[in-house]
C-alpha cells in the first residue's frame, strides 16, 4: 500500500552499471549491445503485474503501471504518460532522464535512439515481454537509421536483481457451474468450434484472463486479478495446459480439469510446466502440415509469435476466449448482479459512517479506503480488491489515477469534495464504482459541474442505439454537456469489466481514443464513468457498471434490434451535489427511477443483513428530487 | 444525363475475347497473366473520372461510381457496393457475376481470384489506378496464396479500347487574389516551409485538387470537379509542372504562373508534358543524396509511388497541401458565403416555382433538376453543377445516391415528398444544400421522422466541442433521436468541401466509418447531412454546408478553446414538415434563429435582385414556429 520510500529516488548508479556490464556480457550475448529497452509488461502483456516482473520499476525506481525504460551505453531514459510526471520525477535519481510522452519537444523511444546511438548499433529486449506490434514498430524504425533490434533471451534486468522475487504460484480455485453458467469443456467446444469455422488448426492462449474464463479456475499471482501464471494451446483433439505443475497436485483442481479421468479424449488436458510452451509450441508447429494456421493474438508475446512461422501464424486482435468472454451469461450476469448488490451495501455503509465519522475530523483518505475494504470483506464471497482504491479528498481528486500515500494522505472534511473509485473482486462477480460526495455545502461552480457529469453519465446510461453499435461512437454522449459549457476530461468513458476476473478487459469500451473495439452485444458489461476535474481543487467522477441489455424502442429499423443499458452498481448518486435546474425533465426522471431501484433493491438487502443506519441513510439519499 | 442504353446490358462476349487474346499477347506484358484487374480510378485516385477513364464501364457496362472488375481466362466478375446492385444487375450481361460487396456470403476480390485461379498464376494490373496501400493487400494475399500480382504497363483496356476518348485538355482559368486569398507563390513557399519542418526535399503532389488549389488555377477535364490533369514536383528550389502543354500557350496563364519572367529563381516553374511525370521523377530520385526524403501520398498511384525508393519514399495520409486547402482562409471563406447567397436565391426561386407547378403535374424529378440548374445558371460567376442533382420523389428518395432517368423519373405531386440534393460550381465557391418538402400534407410519420433528422441536423450545427476534435467523434450527435426510436442511416454525416474545388474532399469529415480524419478546425468547412431513409417509400435529408468558427463558451477548460458550426448554406426548412412538439425550446430557437438569417441575407439579395415571387415564398416559408 505505499511507503515513504516510494517518493524518494532510487539511487541506480551501481544497477547501471551493473546492466551496462550484462550489456556486454558473452554469457547473455553473442555480441555487445549498445541499448537495452526495459518495457513494464510480463509475458503475459498483463496491465497489472506481479512483483518478480516488476522489472522496470528495479532498474529506475518508478513503480506507476505505465513507462519503458531504456539504458545505452551511456544514457538512461523513462518515458511515461502525464499521469506520472510528478511521480517517476520523485522516483528516479538523476541518472535517468525523464522521458514526458504526449508533450510535442519529447522524442518518442525511436528517435531518442536514433539521435543517442552510434552508427550500426544493436539494441536488445527480451522478446518475452515486448508484443509483436511494438517490436515490428521499434524494428522498423532503427532499421531505417542503420541500427538493429535484436532479441536477448536471458533477461538481463534479471542478471542482476539479486533478490528477485519468485514467480507467484498461488493455490487455485475452481469454479463450479453455477458460478460459471459453462463447463471448461462447454467453453472448449465452442473455441473448436470457432477454430473449425475459420479452419484453424491451434490456438495459442496468452492472457492470463483468457485461460482463467476457458478452464473455470482462478489464481491470485497477481494483486487485485484473479488469474494464474500459464498458457495454454489447444488443437482440435489436444489440450495443453502449461502451468507450475506443483499447483495441479489438489484433489479438487484434479478432479475438476479430470486430469486423471477425462470424459473423452479430446477433452484429456496434457499438463505440462509453464515454462516448456515455447518448445511444445515449437514441437506442435515443427508438425503443422502446409495451410495449416494457428491462431494467437497481435498483443502476445514476440518469442511466442515467432515460434510459429509465417505461413501457418494468423494473429488475431481479439481471440475467441477475449470475444466469448466478454458476453456474460446468463449465469455470470445473475452473479454480477448480486456482486454489485452486495457491493452496494457496503459502500451505503461506509457513506452512512462517513457522514457520522467527518465532522469528528480523524478520517483520512486511506482510512476511509481501509473502511471501505473491511464493510466489503464482510460480505459474502468476498475475494479482495479488484484495484487500488482511488479514496481522494479535493485537490488529490483531479489526480485521475491518485492513491493516497502516507506523504498525500488527506483528512476527509465538510469544505471538500471527496471522490472514491473503488470495486471488488467477489467469487461472483467484479466490481468497480466511483461516487463524488460533499460532506458539508458544495459551492454553485461544484454542484454545476457535478451536473454536467451527471448529464453525461445519464446520457451513455439512457442511450438507445442500434445492434451492431461500437462503444466509441457513445463516448461524445457523456461529454455533450461538458463540451456546451467549455469543460471536457482527458480520459475514456468506460471499459470492459470481467465477471470475477481483470476489472478492465476487452474488446468492448466506451472511448475516444480505440475505433478496434469490438461492437456492443447484449450481456457485455463496460462502465459508464464520466468525470470533471479541477487542477488544484477537486474531481468529479460518476461511476457505475451497466450491463447491456435490449431496447425496444418505438421503431425497429431494418430488424437490426436496438441496445441500451441496466445499470448494475445501485449506489445512490449525491442529490446535494446535483443543481437540478439544468436537469431535463427526463434526466430528473432517470435520477428518480435509478434512486427507487436503488431503494428497493439495496433496501432489501440492507434490511435482510439487519443494518439499520445504512437502510436509513439509503431511504435518506434516494428521495426524489424536483 | 442518363440515357435508356444504360440500363439494358452492355454485350461483351467480343470485348472479353479481346481482353484476354491481350492477357495472353507478349506484345504488352513478357508472359501471359491469368487475371486482369481493372480498378475504377484514374491515375490520380479521383472520385469523378473523364470519360477517357472510364475503363471499368468500358468492359463490363457498369457505370457507377464504384466497382473493380475482374476478369481471368474463365471468368469475369465485378465488385461494387449495395447502392449498386440494381443497377449493375442491368448494365451487365450474363458474362459477368455480380459480386455483392457487404454480403457475409460473398467473397473478397482476393479470396475469389484465389478460388478460380489454377497454381502460380500472375495477375496484371496498370499500376497507375491502383494505390499504394490496395496494391501491397493485394499482392500479400495472393503471395500467400502461391500466386503473383504485376504491373502492366500498358493498360490492357486501353488496347482493345477503338474508340477511347482522348484525354480531355479544356481552358485553364487563372484565380486572382480577390478569389484566392493567397498568391500560389505565397502557397509554394507555405508549402516549402512545411517541407523544411520535416527536413523533406521534395514534395510529390498528383491529386488534381490539391494541384489545382496550389497553382490556383482551374480547368474543366472532369465534369463537376473544376480540375486539370497535371502532376507537379516541388522542391526547395525547383517546380514542376506536368500539364498538356498546349494549355500553356494561352498569355493569360503565363502570366499568372510566371512563365516568361519569374520574379525569382526558386519560384519559376518549369513545364513539361503531363505524360513525362514518370521519366522526371526518375531523374530526381536519381540525384537524390543519402537520407533525402521525398514526400508522395500514401492514395498516389502505384507506379509513381515506386519511382521514389523505398529508403527516400515518406507516405504521407493528408499532403500538406490537403491540410492547407481544408482550412479556408478569410477571402475563400467570403466566397464561400457569396456562393452560397446565390444558391439559395436559386433555391428559393424553385422551391416558389415549383408550388405553383407541381398541382398541373407537368414537373417531373428531371425538370425540376434542370429549372434549378437553369435557375444557379442565371447566378453570377456560375460555372456549373458540383455534382448530378439527385432529384427524387417518393420512393426514389430512399435511393440514397439516386439520379433521374428517363425510365426512373417520376412527377412530383401533392402527395409524395420530394428531395432534392444539389450543388454548384461558382468561380467564388461550391455549394451542396439538400431540403425535403412536401407540397401536399404530410403524414404524421413523414413529419416525424423528418423532425428526427432535424434534430440531428442541429445536434451537429449547433454543437461545441473543443479544439483539436475529431469530426468523426460528432457523427453520433446527429443520430442521437434517431436511434432513439429505434432508426438509423447508413451514411456518414458530412464530408468536407471544397472552395470552387471538388464537392468531396479530406481530411475532415464527420462519419462514424473514419477514425483517419483531422482534427476540426476553424475556417474547415463541412457538411451537415442526416437523412432518414424508408425503402419503397420517401427519402429525408437535411443537408446545410458549415463552417468551423471558434465558440465562446463559459468555461475554457485549459485554454483549450471551443469551436461551433455557423451555417453557410440558408435556405428555410420546410416548417410544415416538423412536429414541433417533438423539439425542444433550444431546437424551435435554433430552427427560429436560422430563419432569421435566412431572410434577413437572401431576403435582402432577392430583393436586390428583384425577384419578387421568391421573396414572398421566403418570407412566408421564415416565419417562426411556435
Amino acid at each position: 500500500m505505499g511507503s515513504d520510500a516510494a517518493m524518494s529516488p532510487k539511487i541506480t548508479v551501481e544497477l547501471l552499471r551493473q546492466l551496462r556490464h550484462a550489456m556486454r556480457n558473452t554469457k547473455y550475448i553473442a555480441e555487445p549491445i549498445q541499448a537495452y529497452i526495459v518495457p513494464s509488461g510480463d509475458a503475459h502483456q498483463s496491465e497489472y503485474i506481479a512483483p518478480c516482473d516488476c522489472r522496470r520499476e528495479f532498474i529506475c525506481g518508478f513503480n506507476g503501471s505505465a513507462g519503458t525504460a531504456i539504458v545505452t551505453e551511456k544514457h538512461a531514459a523513462m518515458w511515461t504518460d502525464g499521469r506520472y510526471f510528478l511521480q517517476a520525477s520523485q522516483q528516479m535519481d538523476n541518472n535517468w532522464t525523464l522521458m514526458k510522452m504526449g508533450l510535442k519537444e519529447t522524442l518518442s523511444q525511436e528517435d531518442w535512439l536514433i539521435s543517442v546511438l552510434p552508427e550500426n548499433s544493436t539494441v536488445g529486449v527480451d522478446p518475452w515481454i515486448i508484443a509483436t506490434d511494438q517490436w515490428k514498430n521499434m524494428s522498423k524504425a532503427l532499421a531505417g537509421a542503420g541500427h538493429s533490434l535484436v532479441a536477448v533471451q536471458d533477461n538481463l534486468i534479471d542478471a542482476i536483481w539479486m533478490d528477485r522475487p519468485t514467480r507467484p504460484s498461488t493455490k487455485l480455485l475452481t469454479l463450479g457451474l453455477g458460478f460459471t453458467g459453462l463447463t471448461w469443456q462447454d467453453k472448449m467446444t465452442a473455441l473448436r468450434s470457432k477454430m473449425a469455422e475459420r479452419k484453424i488448426s491451434w490456438f495459442v492462449a496468452t492472457a492470463l484472463d483468457e485461460i482463467a474464463w476457458l478452464f473455470n479456475l482462478r489464481g491470485s499471482d497477481i494483486e487485485y486479478n484473479p488469474v494464474f501464471f500459464a498458457y495454454a494451446i489447444v488443437g482440435m483433439n489436444t489440450i495443453r495446459l502449461f502451468v507450475d505443475i506443483k499447483r495441479l497436485a489438489v484433489p479438487m483442481v484434479r478432479e475438476h480439469l479430470q486430469l486423471d479421468t477425462p470424459s473423452k479424449a479430446e477433452l484429456s488436458i496434457q499438463t505440462a510446466p509453464y515454462e516448456s510452451v515455447f518448445t511444445e509450441l515449437q514441437a506442435v508447429c515443427a508438425s503443422l502440415v502446409p495451410k495449416e494456421k494457428v491462431w494467437i493474438s497481435d498483443k502476445a508475446s514476440c518469442a511466442l509469435t515467432q515460434v510459429i512461422p509465417k505461413a501457418h501464424r494468423t494473429l488475431i486482435p481479439y481471440t475467441p476466449l477475449c470475444l466469448a468472454k466478454a458476453v456474460k451469461n446468463a449465469t455470470e450476469i445473475q452473479g454480477m448482479k448480486m456482486a454489485h448488490i452486495k457491493d452496494a451495501v457496503a459502500l451505503c455503509e461506509l457513506f452512512a459512517w462517513l457522514e457520522k465519522e467527518i465532522p469528528k475530523g480523524t478520517v483520512t483518505e486511506i482510512s476511509a479506503a481501509d473502511k471501505a475494504e473491511e464493510l466489503r470483506s464482510q460480505q459474502k464471497d468476498f475475494v479482495g480488491l479488484s484495484f487500488p482504491s482511488i479514496s481522494s479528498v479535493g485537490p488529490n481528486g483531479a489526480i485521475i489515477h491518485y492513491r493516497p500515500l502516507p506523504e498525500t494522505n488527506r483528512t476527509l472534511s465538510l469544505n471538500e469534495i471527496y471522490l472514491l473509485d473503488s470495486g471488488a473482486q467477489y467469487i461472483d462477480g467484479t466490481t468497480d464504482v466511483t461516487r463524488t460526495m460533499h460532506f458539508g455545502s458544495p459551492s454553485a461552480y461544484e454542484k454545476e459541474t457535478f451536473t454536467y457529469v451527471l448529464k453525461g453519465h445519464i446520457a451513455v446510461s439512457a442511450a438507445i442505439f442500434p445492434n451492431g453499435t461500437k462503444g466509441h461512437l457513445l463516448d461524445s454522449f457523456a461529454r455533450q454537456a461538458l463540451w456546451e459549457s467549455g469543460l471536457d476530461y482527458l480520459h475514456g468513458t468506460g471499459h470492459g469489466v470481467g465477471c470475477f476476473l481483470n476489472v478492465h478487459e476487452g474488446p468492448c469500451g466506451i472511448s475516444y481514443k480505440t475505433f478496434a473495439d469490438e461492437p456492443l452485444e447484449a450481456g457485455m458489461i463496460v462502465s459508464d464513468e464520466p468525470g470533471y476535474y479541477e487542477d488544484g481543487l477537486f474531481g468529479i467522477r460518476i461511476e457505475n457498471v451497466v450491463l447491456v441489455v435490449p431496447a425496444k424502442p418505438k421503431y425497429n429499423y431494418r430488424n437490426k434490434g436496438s441496445l441500451t443499458f441496466e445499470p448494475l452498481t445501485l449506489v445512490p448518486i449525491q442529490a446535494k451535489m446535483v443543481n437540478t435546474d439544468i436537469l431535463t425533465q427526463k434526466e430528473r426522471d432517470w435520477v428518480n427511477e435509478y434512486h427507487r431501484q436503488c431503494r428497493e433493491t439495496i433496501g432489501a438487502e440492507l434490511e435482510r443483513q439487519g443494518r439499520k443506519e445504512a437502510l436509513d441513510w439509503l431511504i435518506r439519499e434516494t428521495q426524489p428530487i424536483a
